[in-house]
């Protein structure tokens, strides 16, 4: 098998891609490890940010999103039993969708199939080979036999635990991560969304967040400790402290319950792998970087890279100019450290650390007051919540 | 002896009350352990904020200020030998004054001779008795015997190691500390100034800081570790630790070296106590709160104690009323806190910490960028840095 980009990996980075890539003509393969299923109904993110949906639309990618998808033009914090909304489109003239990634990368998936370009499910990657030579190989599984795919470029958006990242010398590639004393517990529920946006609420006991995926589906967090057991949260227990934790005096307001259909532990780290380039292997998204979910950025940070690989490669298949590619890595780190400062930023001042001493409890606390009071506090805030500009150039930059 | 506001403390804070309170008709004694001279030479901060210096207008102290301070429009970030300039006056409308803590305070001691009001010397307060009845008795030494003072109020305006929050009892008194992991060694020089504003530098051998107390004496700091010992630093290894952290790509800068007049070392710390009142003993200034250098805050903060605590005993001697007394120590915390966020949001931006890791430098980067291309993040910094409103009523309000 011969191809002009391989794409290890069918998340949002790699199909995105792909799309991105056939509007300029050029020949890709997209092979994922798991089943359409499996990746259809991975639950993961939801918040998609105003740059990432412009793009969407300007590829025809947003029919369902744009029916479906829930705009939210502000985003609410909840402390000392107040809430404080903060006007995304009126600080940032930008916004948020709610839209579940998993609904996206049906979108994504289906708009692939009807191309009739190739999209292997079930097709796991054993290695890369010769990624710093012109014609690189990828060694894949598929339907029990062996496969080999050339490519003039690799692009490894197989995430944190793929075979992409692996295969940079530990020589070149330097990982910089940041653990975080605390996890979530996600829960998602058939239940109303109790309020009509997102609620951030910093408590005493704990982070929790309100969230929703449609209007009858609500998702839920509460912070709780690393190595947590979900079993030990049966539904009662995780109502119960979703209910203190987001409680206000308010008196109308209350939480709405409902049959939790899925729930998860995920730990909250940082993770930057730099350089994201070693010859013709690209790394984008989760490959090279995790952020933790609080700033609800690791979606939105994997469309930024891929729309940047795009650009660099249209631009090189098109004069042979290397100058886009060469600058990726850079190009891209900028932005993952932007992202990963907001994302720490924001996780540092919503969660409790286990035994904070007062000091770090009374930052928080002005930190928060602040950014409910302060329009540039609020506004630098809601430019980097609803998302900076996806390229240099802007959102719409297609190169 | 007798009076209506026992000041203890002589420094800015005690002073600037006692002109307050004159202003008001109240009278108070103010008693300084230290000798005139000594309060006159000690070298503190030199950064006025912007309503700072619109209160001392109001009060009619700044003619020397006036005349000799420098008003400064800007400041400069200085990393990866280039400088960015925040123009403190078109972001946020303020700007800040440099003008010596000890001029100001030769100013106010001037000032308060003039009026022929009591201002003791070499006055060391040995005890507060009974400050939660009606009339506390301050016990102090003046000239080789013990007198006491009688008053409605004391007002301990006498630093971090005074006697008057030692009186409050430790079951009362809650004091959250921070202590950073990096000290200051700061230098007096007589050299002009190598730049009109002041320089904030991030450097991977640490922070430094080129500031200035007139046209000819240069005011310049390095980060150091804990425990230095100043002769460890002779002229020569200054100096060049200097040139190399404030070093920049500009070949047309060099920074201007003269015989240092002053040198020592300050530890970095954040310190709050709570509350800042026990029955009629009120706490201001250093003597409840501890910020450290890099802010340019600990003078600000506590013109805006004494500014709060002034208006309370106005009137409480005008109608009786103790609302504002009642409400002096909450209103007061709500801007130590704003300013402890401030103070260690900007020293942990610039310094390095002992073997920091490359997470943690990638933050900083990131946030020193981001601060220097959005208005926002700029804007924010600019409204903290040249102060926010002294009072719920504006910098005017003298109540």
């Amino acid at each position: 098998m011969r191809t002009q980009v391989a794409i290890i990996g069918a998340g949002p980075a790699g199909l995105l891609l792909s799309h991105l890539l056939a509007r300029a003509g050029i020949d890709s393969v997209v092979l994922e490890r798991s089943s359409r299923d499996h990746v259809e109904r991975r639950i993961r993110a939801g918040v998609l940010e105003h740059g990432t949906v412009a793009l969407l639309r300007r590829l025809g990618l947003a029919d369902r999103l744009d029916q479906e998808g829930m705009p939210h033009h502000g985003v609410e914090l909840l402390f000392d039993g107040q809430g404080h909304r903060l006007d995304l489109t009126a600080l940032a003239g930008r916004q948020i969708t709610i839209y579940g990634q998993h609904e996206l990368v049906k979108d994504l998936i289906r708009a692939r199939f009807d191309t009739g370009a190739p999209l292997l499910f079930e097709a796991p990657v054993q290695q890369v080979v010769d990624p710093t030579g012109d014609q690189p190989v990828v060694h894949f599984q598929h339907e029990g036999r062996t496969h080999e795919l050339r490519a003039d470029v690799v692009a490894g958006c197989d995430g944190f635990h793929g075979v992409s990242r692996a295969t940079i010398p530990s020589s070149i590639l330097s990982v910089h991560r940041h653990d975080y004393p605390y996890a979530w517990l996600g829960v998602l529920a058939q239940a109303p969304p109790s309020a009509e946006e997102l609620i951030y609420a910093y408590h005493q006991r704990g982070f929790a967040l309100h969230s929703m995926r449609n209007p009858e589906l609500t998702r839920l967090y509460l912070q709780v400790p690393p190595g947590t057991e979900s079993a030990d949260w049966p539904a009662e227990r995780v109502w119960a402290e979703l209910s203190t934790r987001l409680a206000r005096d308010d008196p109308g307001w209350s939480l709405t319950r409902g049959p939790i259909v899925e729930q998860s532990v995920v730990d909250l780290r940082s993770v930057v792998a730099e350089p994201m380039r070693y010859g013709r292997l690209f790394l984008a998204g989760d490959a090279a970087h995790i952020v933790p979910a609080t700033g609800a950025k690791g979606l939105n940070l994997a469309v930024a890279d891929v729309l940047n690989l795009a650009a660099g490669l249209t631009r090189w298949y098109a004069d042979g100019s290397e100058t886009l590619l060469d600058a990726y890595s850079a190009t891209c780190l900028e932005r993952v450290w932007r992202v990963q400062h907001f994302s720490w930023w924001m996780t540092s001042m919503l969660h409790r650390e286990p035994d904070q001493d007062p000091f770090t409890t009374g930052l928080q606390l002005s930190q928060l007051r602040y950014l409910t009071r302060s329009t540039a506090a609020a506004t630098s805030f809601a430019e980097n919540y609803a998302g900076l500009p996806l390229t240099s150039g802007g959102d719409d930059d297609l190169a």
